[in-house]
């Protein structure tokens, strides 16, 4: 596919600066791989040292960016939305299984398959499973018995969905995700042996869920494990039961959310960030990567470090650890300044003293 | 199902206060969700709040707990068993495959099934492979060659158990895990090439271990990974070459466990902990979350931070990090104190001098 | 199989020091374990302890451990590596499937297999794939259209790789890890809404790779993630889009590197440790366990800490956070010797003053 220079500023949202047109675009790249047949981007500054190299058809960026000699920019508002409207144009088609049920599926019979519904070979689908329409299962996927999945859903290789659970529309469920496995309960006896506390409760997601590969979202001890519309959770990560989660938030890798959190929408957390159980994270909370929280944190808030602190509050203590040494040779050197003064008004007591004073 | 409330008490283990024995239970809820017709429990202070408006036939709790105007409780000496016993009565049975061998599973004639295995579709169980008495093999799971698997044992979809592993009676292996990988052995040689060492140990559990979705418990370098009875291991734990778990410990999700260590009985693993390679860590130690523990830590000790330390110890250093914004401001005010003193001191030994002291 | 200790002394590349060379050997185990007819190995001196009891034909270390009465040792220039070449010599065979695809397999008519390759119960292979000769696919793997791996590969049970990947020879993808997921990307609209950034990009491994089980490996959002030959990869770790790794790196358990990040060759992290966004980590870093990488690394260094700083400075600090506690005691205490310093040179000066100075 091949689509003007033009018409690509005009997917984008942006405004075209410099540069012809008409000047055909083949496809997107980085910016410091793109031809002349390509777009890129520049939202990270980080990047613009390779600008002045850049041989794209066009950079789009925001309205900020300085021109560069012979390089032509499409001016965003939204230069990273820009940018994913343009790869969405450019993107080859994923290849899913085609609609229809794989001869090497397993599918109850009891289970309803909306029109369109594509099933991949080995995958196994229970009873009295519901898929909407266009919902995609790949190879290898288990979808227990009960399960509702919404429309235009994507289920990709080796998912485990067990039972009773209730996904939203467009539920992207990447390779090796499970979703409503038993959460971590047991209850303790007299002889320190633990009993398992089965696990009656389910996985609810809202609409446009996305979940990350090997990610794990337990069912409830009693009642769901919720996920709203919106949230984006990447691979690795551990949600425990009973958690809630509110719409548009998002975590990256490795987060691990204790048992029974509430996490507001619109949160953002950083890689490999954990949070203790029964904890309140407000709306809009952002948090640093690798933070350890064990209180609950307003909402608004940005908080970081181990334990987590406000960003400022953290910021300051970072500042002083870090010249740690220097201040404890200062403190040892201040003590020493000490005991000399003491020394020094001793003596000077003690000649006012026979000096008869 | 409906019980009655006087019988729900007894299940129990606990004493009916106030409330009518006769009143039908239908089923338990979270404090804040439970209706007439369910029970609910309280051992967690911080749900207290919502014990005013609770309207469950009755609530499960200790002793302690003050009485409210209206509300029934059933009172346990372990509320948490109590509450344990009567989710047990309730919870719906788990879908499970029906015994016998699905006809989309693959299974090797020389393998050695029990009276009452079921096999789930897509299931493969290599040679020689036997599987105790009741034991429930899922969809899309792997049993390598020669692995023997006690009776009564759950293996939940996509498990891969490698070869010539062992596991005990009623072992409850959760989606996607994995046991019996390789551990990450290699030899650099002088290039600084890695070589690859074979892992020629395998894994061993005790009766009653429980393993999280998508964990990874690899195989003996040389000798067997050790995991004893009870134990129990969340989502996403990782945990590496002859490594030796006690019994009845428990390690939340995302832990990790290097090489070589051993774990006593009885050891509770907040979520996230690290454990360095080859370290004795005693029975009954609890870590904190996220801890970073590199050195052995003696029996019944508990500890936290990064690096991990005595709790007690760990709680002083971090009251002192917490303030020392403060501390250096005071330490600075401090040294403008002494460079005063300094000066003073000069002058007024000058004064004592020209006094011709 | 039974070697003679002289033969096995050979093919450690070491000198037998003591002990009969006809001795017959017939298999390594650990220093604790190993009886008359094993050998052994010592390369971590927490070992040594166990020398005086060991029941060895003889133990492989290096030229300085100190001779031990009546235990013969086999002294390697590269005890570890010498150790490798034996066990490697009476390791099982591990069981694959056999050459072939099994009849419960699925294969795209258009996938070229090459010789010998060998495809388990369950796997699925696109269209398009080609898979080298003497390739393992074993039971429940999926391979997406159009992705190639070089020769004398193995794909344990349950791997995911999808579509368009690139794999080198050799690469060893252990159960469970997924390979070419999309990355975590979206932008936010006005409205803080996700749109999914498609990930047109792919991986990329050289050969010798060796991925962990559950381990992830995200695609490029344009253009690679490239993962260079002999890097091995343990367990649970996340490689985020378009992240560069060079040749014979090695990352412990669950590290995650974050998008963009450039990590040079021959770099170990240790587990748990997590890198952020777009960093560039020179050839040879060695990073400790946990540690939180926020900045660039330049190459050849040891940092550690969280954040991370290099190996000196980070102790430096370490040191005295340890002693904080005693550090503010002094500090208080000092506090109250410049109080009475200025009380008594207070009083000094009135004095003098009153003496008419």
């Amino acid at each position: 596919m091949v689509l003007s220079l033009g018409l690509v500023a005009e997917i984008a949202g942006g405004r075209l600066e410099r540069g012809d047109p008409a000047t055909p675009v083949a496809g997107m790249n980085t910016i410091a791989e793109a031809g002349p047949d390509e777009v890129t981007f520049l939202v990270n500054s980080r990047y613009k040292k390779f600008l002045p190299e850049c041989r794209a058809a066009a950079v789009i960026t925001d309205e900020k960016t300085r021109p560069v000699e012979g390089l032509a920019f499409i001016r965003c508002p939204n230069p990273y939305l820009g940018y994913t409207r343009i790869v969405e144009r450019f993107a080859p088609a994923i290849p899913y299984p085609p609609p229809g049920v794989h001869a090497a599926a397993w599918v109850d019979p009891t289970a309803e398959l909306g029109t369109d519904v594509a099933v991949g070979p080995h995958a196994t689908i229970g009873k009295d499973v519901r898929l909407g329409d266009g919902t995609i299962v790949m190879s290898g996927v288990h979808i227990g018995e009960g399960t509702v999945i919404g429309p235009g859903s994507i289920l990709y290789p080796n998912v485990v969905i067990r039972e009773h659970c209730e996904l939203g529309a467009r539920n992207i469920i990447c390779p090796g995700a499970v979703i409503g496995s038993d959460g971590f309960g047991y209850a303790p006896d007299e002889e320190g042996r633990f009993h398992k506390i089965p696990q009656i409760g389910n996985v609810v997601t809202g609409d446009d869920v996305e979940i990350g590969c090997n990610a794990c979202i337990d069912r409830g001890a009693l009642g769901p494990t919720r996920i709203a519309r919106g949230v984006k959770i990447d691979n690795l990560v551990q949600i425990a039961h009973n958690v809630t989660i509110g719409e548009d938030t998002a975590m990256a890798a490795q987060v691990g959310i204790s048992g029974s959190c509430a996490i507001g929408g619109r949160v953002q957390l950083a890689g490999q960030v954990g949070i203790a159980g029964h904890l309140r994270i407000g709306d809009r909370v952002v948090i640093g990567a690798q933070s350890g929280v064990s209180h609950d944190i307003p909402a608004g808030e940005r908080w970081f470090g181990y334990p987590a602190r406000p960003n400022r509050r953290a910021a300051r203590i970072e500042a002083v650890v870090s010249s740690l040494p220097e201040m404890r040779r200062e403190h040892r050197a201040l003590l020493r300044r000490v005991e000399e003064l003491e020394r020094r008004i001793a003596e000077l007591g003690d000649r006012d003293d026979n000096r008869g004073g």
